[in-house]
């Protein structure tokens, strides 16, 4: 069977970065925000905006456009992001180090409180304040936590197997940077990140642009 | 002026995901590749798959599929993936210490040659194969190694004065992994990542999952 679709997903990617400069308003001591000002911020139209923030049930006032806390309290609601969300990041390389310590995630209620790794090497040591632990505790240790979030960086050839071992942990969603398309079932669902997807939008940007 | 739009932007981000299966089955031995095949794998549709891969002017057969070799060439091409790209990263951060790493990007023709940061300890080392140099000689060396592509990697508060340095010293493309919105004249592109559009999206689906 076919997974539901999200709709609204471009939307959806957006939210994160209208919080940004919702929160940098804030800070400047602002009670309001147009949502023109967050277009112009981001290069899109003004309707966009409007449209993305109204599937968090916030709709603007004329004039004086929205208030900010309770936007932000509305985004924050509708991606689940006002409660601290608990996540287990597994394979501790370069990538996986480096998410570690992306500092954004804390921002958006994103604790990794586990981390793990087959490499001796690492097991035992701390990297930005996250312990990584065994890999082959990875299911007592999820169960024992209850941890219902992973993010998965580990090489693609062991990305299927251990996304068995994570669902069978009671895992109900998968950040999956591997480069595989994981099956799972129905009940756990993967966000599949692909970086060069990026590359190739900024290449095929460049090519345009030079004609 | 508005920058112009890339028209079939879901459908270029795709294209890596579809270089990787493809290359996958051609290491199997195949010489044809079957857009159903591709589809499965990615949980697409078959006639979307067809049509992604129609911008490359690639056209399957009908019952046999695609021949591999040339529908490799010809999104390689696409993309502009058949010739070596050399880029500059600034900021060897977290996550820009991970991108040096990043080995997929090699498959890519992405070729980081060049790495600045500004913090001593750094400058002079060499991670994951590329020499650390001193942030304060970044517009000399790029325009020494006549580097068109730069990936911005530096704290949120440095990005529009290193955007600056960046554009003054010819590069024409900017993979933008800070969380501002850099302005740049008209002739240099930008391609803006945020990892957290993708927790998000991991976030609305387990939300949806759920209920």
């Amino acid at each position: 069977m076919e997974k539901k679709k999200v709709t609204a997903a471009p939307s959806v990617r957006r939210l994160p970065s209208y919080l940004n400069i919702i929160r940098d308003v804030q800070e400047e001591g602002e009670d309001y925000i147009s949502g023109t000002r967050i277009a112009q911020e981001l290069n899109l139209e003004s309707i966009q905006v409007r449209k993305d923030l109204a599937i968090t049930g916030i709709l603007g006032k004329p004039r004086k456009g929205y208030l900010i806390e309770p936007l932000i309290t509305a985004i924050e609601y509708y991606l689940g992001w006002n409660n601290i969300q608990d996540a287990a990041l597994v394979g501790v390389g370069n990538l996986g180090s480096a998410l570690l310590g992306y500092q954004a995630f804390n921002l958006h209620g994103l604790n990794i409180m586990a981390a793990f790794d087959n490499d001796r090497k690492k097991i035992g040591a701390t990297i930005h304040g996250v312990r990584i632990m065994n890999a082959g505790s990875l299911d007592i240790q999820i169960r024992n936590f209850g941890i219902k979030i992973a993010i998965l960086t580990v090489p693609s050839s062991y990305a299927q197997e251990t996304a068995d071992i994570l669902v069978k942990s009671g895992i109900e969603g998968i950040w999956n940077f591997t480069n595989r398309k994981l099956i799972v079932p129905e009940n756990v669902v993967v966000q599949k990140e692909d970086l060069s997807s990026g590359f190739a939008m900024l290449c095929i940007k460049m090519r345009n642009n030079i004609k």
